[in-house]
């Protein structure tokens, strides 16, 4: 019996790290399509884990593995009146944001996505690597409050579009859906 | 006085994002000069940040830009009495590891750094991703207690030896010096 049960315990653990390889970068100029596999592996990876920080490591893993183009991606946490770093993937990052400061700040402050073509160019902008050139800056609010924001840089000008913030809204709607942002500290 | 302390504070952020870029990977096979300088970034990026996420968040990313030859970095904690996914860099990962499993399980329980040459080679090795050849984990203690692990992946085997290990202590060190552990959630 126990042999059986370390048997269950190990093909689970097989098929678990089968599933961590079978997300894949795909090509495609589609951003619907690109997305909605984007999204459909983020709720394969989120939506039996109950730990919020788990949840949040895997999503920005998952959001640097399939995104192109991109030089950052992550979260910052609302947390004693101004975001704090979160999870993410990429060169280490500014710590403390204050609402309405930069483009980070700015989501925060307008609870608006913004779309931001040439960071260069956004008043305020909190330079912390000079290779990004466009971001994109979701709010991510449940519930009536700002629990924090997603962050995505590029060294590409124009890289991201109102399709782009359609897309990333959904993958936000997913996170509140599974992520226990209460549990943050 | 309002604009020259806005000035300040301008700069202060400007000066922090130099301080992000100032960090340049170095060529060097002389494991101990590599090491000094990849501490001593660490600790100019979480001596004076008191917020845990955000100091281990930094310190994979850190351990990212600056290490050759890897393919995973970043931390697992100790949490109700398992090992649970927390700040990392690489592909998306496993969740959960119990106290005793595979490389990381092996660290925890026996509050030993495992240098393993070739992960297939490791019995109960939970295989997150065929890529990994070698691993490196170093258990973190503090007063005593199992606060979680650090865990590096190479793709390469025999990556890692009792060298890295030793440096890798350190790091960990300079960890407990600066992390407040008793606010993880």
């Amino acid at each position: 019996m126990w042999s059986s049960i370390a048997l269950l315990n190990n093909n689970f653990k097989i098929l678990w790290g089968d599933e961590m390889q079978q997300i894949k970068k795909i090509k495609t100029d589609d951003k619907k399509k690109f997305y909605n596999y984007l999204n459909l592996k983020l709720t394969g990876l989120i939506c039996e884990e109950p730990d919020w920080l788990a949840n949040l490591s895997n999503a920005s893993a998952l959001l640097w593995l399939l995104l192109e183009d991109i030089n950052w991606a992550g979260f910052y946490l609302y947390k004693n009146d101004e975001l704090i770093l979160g999870p993410f993937q990429g060169k280490p990052a500014c710590t403390h944001i204050e609402i309405g400061k930069g483009v980070c700040g700015a989501a925060a402050n307008e609870i608006k996505t913004q779309v931001v073509k040439n960071v260069h160019d956004f008043p305020g902008h909190i330079p912390c690597d000079s290779d990004s050139k466009s971001e994109i800056v979701v709010p991510i609010v449940k519930d009536n409050k700002l629990m924090g924001v997603l962050d995505i840089d590029s060294p590409i000008i124009d890289r991201f579009n109102d399709e782009d913030a359609e897309y990333l809204q959904k993958f936000v709607n997913l996170l509140n859906k599974y992520v226990d942002w209460s549990k943050i500290s």
